[in-house]
């Protein structure tokens, strides 16, 4: 018998008939003798539609009343776990809901974007203990000082994985609507493959860089705690069907380069600022107005133009543009630089392996596959177990598909060297 | 009673004294009622002198007779093992070496720098059974067809990690000649602190960039087999001074920011190719050239000049740049360009942590940091658990203590937000 906690999201309980599915399974799963922990997020849009009734009674509630806007989207999970588990209860399995708070699940104080501290988990273990199927609401707990939180981006797979860990489940299942983690995203690349198994600390990667299957938070809460992790399709009866993420792939040997998948994210843009006096101080200058202005950098660039004054390359996200580019032209002035150019539309490309240190070989194939592609390279970085690309949003299909091939990602990998 | 597997370096078996020192630890250890697998480099210089009368002998050996290098260079290992069995048993307790084919240390054809397939322990654990101290030699292996062969960088380090996972040890400690791991170098920022807890993934990534008490490779083996890494001085008898490297430390709460140290790894260069035509095919030309020639790139940015034309930046170890120089050369005369830059003796400086997912404001502030220091940096990429600058190498130990001290890692952590 094991302890299984399990996480379903707004599309899987999105409708009356898909909570009574996810119902029947929570109570096969009890049937089955498992002791099981329920995750649910609010079903489909509730809390976008939140989010609009909140605006519509008082406009920027989100950066005004974060406190009354977590009590506000709380409610979300409320629902969504009440329903589930009245119908595991009419599946005839004992069963009961928990908040967040109840669950004990403790965070920090910052509202709308809190950090689970600890999870005192006593009344769900106790009620694990009587045979109960336990739900609990996702994405919410509560600070020392009992004010009610929410956990932000990821918070309903962060619960789940924090749950789990703290109830030193066996596993936990992240069902959500796709089969797995493929190779690539397979609406952009047709032979993408199911990966059977992927290392946390890859996955973590993987989803940092763009692959939307779990949040990097998540994942990352998993690896610390050795957590197994499955994800698999609510959808889908067949749960061989999955991808399980752990600490590494037994299939493997010990040592050696192993290419994983690809991952990628849109929404890059890069500045130029032309004509930059070559002092420390205009770059200094430049780095402080951005700090300021709170666009977040990415990559940051200084090279000479050739005729004794500099440039700075920064990489920034595209929804960080007009405010970046306002605080450039103001610099432009300031510093009587020349200009800004912005690059806009380009694409962050990951591809993510292990043991990559022999990395001059992995570089010029993956080049030579661009090249090959007709993809422009504008910037190149490495970690030690990935390789990024800054291209052209247009060409990202063409990249991932080159990519996919070159290092073919659509085999059962053997060690490379 | 548990089961450690102890690892001493070249310097800690480096004369009879001390490997009679390495023997009393061994004995004491016994005594103590722990099963000991120790696992040993060659005496000090020994393997450069190998090298070196191999050079006498046939030039270009390394490259040349890389199977009979590694018949030699193991016998460096196995003349120090014996040793220190010897020593073992004259303190009283039983003893014996293994070489690594006899620890049937199952590695892949590579000669010079192969990598460990598999373990099969049998043998080690028959005569741990037996109660007596098992001594293996380090960096060596076995293929599949009976070839001797050596692992390479990191090798000894790699021996005792992969053994300590096969035979499930309950923890591998690494005998060096440094307390532990440092929030930076002590040598170069004075009040640089011990860390009593790193988590594996930090210690991967400031492996990686630079912190030399352990080999990443080592490093990111013992995180993937969840093997508990124990760094400490054979020189000092007080064994509550180490730095343990495991999945998590469990002081921290479960989620949040924690800055964990610096590292840096000097001889880095960067090249600039200027005036280059604006074309896909001129950059694709470059890279392949360098690819062609084996040079490492570690960053490679495509910037416009303002003049119509193209630079490319290349950042490469400065051990590739004299190769790199004349590639570079060539392909200036080749594509008409404007020139090359080559900027030597620059340091890669790497602050790593984790949850540094809101990172603006720790790049705004390591740039303050910086500026104010009169640092200069020349490119910023990060990860996420890092970042990366460069910056000239005679401002690296003031760059050091700059972020040291802005980031307080002198201080114990608590969670950073």
């Amino acid at each position: 018998m094991s302890l299984i906690v399990q996480k379903f999201g707004g599309t899987s309980v999105g409708t009356p008939e898909r909570i009574r599915r996810v119902a029947r399974r929570i109570a096969a799963a009890k049937r089955a003798g498992h002791d099981v922990v329920t995750v649910v997020s609010a079903m489909g849009h509730t809390t976008d539609e939140l989010v609009d009734l909140a605006a519509q009674v008082a406009p920027d509630a989100r950066k005004k009343h974060k406190r009354e806007m977590d009590m506000l989207l709380t409610a979300g999970e409320r629902i969504a776990m009440a329903l589930v588990a009245m119908a595991v209860r009419e599946e005839g399995v004992e069963a009961l809901s928990f908040t967040g708070s109840q669950a004990a699940i403790i965070t920090d104080e910052a509202h709308t974007g809190a950090r689970i501290q600890e999870i005192r988990a006593d009344r769900v273990k106790e009620e694990i203990g009587r045979g109960r199927a336990v739900v609990v609401a996702g994405f919410q707990g509560v600070s020392r000082s009992r004010e009610i939180t929410t956990l932000g981006r990821g918070g309903s797979d962060t619960t789940a994985v924090a749950l789990a860990a703290a109830l030193r489940a066996d596993r936990c299942d992240i069902y959500t609507d796709v089969d797995g983690v493929f190779s690539a995203d397979p609406r952009r690349v047709p032979n993408a493959r199911l990966l059977p198994w992927v290392e946390s600390q890859q996955m973590v990667e993987l989803a940092s860089s763009g692959a939307q299957v779990m949040h990097p938070r998540a994942v990352e809460l998993g690896a610390r705690y050795n957590m197994p992790i499955r994800v698999l399709s609510s959808f889908r009866d067949d749960d061989r069907v999955a991808t399980l993420i752990t600490r590494r792939d037994p299939m493997q040997p010990m040592e050696g380069m192993v290419l994983t998948g690809l991952a990628s994210d849109r929404g890059y843009a890069r500045m130029v600022i032309r004509g930059l006096p070559p002092t420390m101080e205009a770059a200094a200058r430049v780095l402080e107005a951005f700090g300021e202005a709170n666009v977040s950098l990415d990559m940051v660039t200084v090279s000479e133009q050739g005729d004794g004054l500099r440039q700075l390359e920064l990489t920034v996200k595209e929804d960080g543009v007009p405010e970046g580019e306002a605080v450039a032209r103001k610099l432009v002035e300031e510093l009587h630089a020349q200009g800004v150019d912005v690059r806009n539309s380009l694409t962050r490309i990951a591809l993510v392996g292990s043991g990559m240190q022999e990395r001059s070989g992995v570089y010029a194939q993956e080049f030579q596959a661009l090249l090959r592609a007709g993809v422009e390279v504008y910037t190149v970085s490495s970690s030690a177990i990935s390789i990024q690309v800054l291209v052209d949003a247009d060409k990202e299909n063409v990249a991932l598909v080159a990519l996919h091939d070159a290092f073919e990602l659509a085999e059962v990998p053997g060690s490379v060297r």
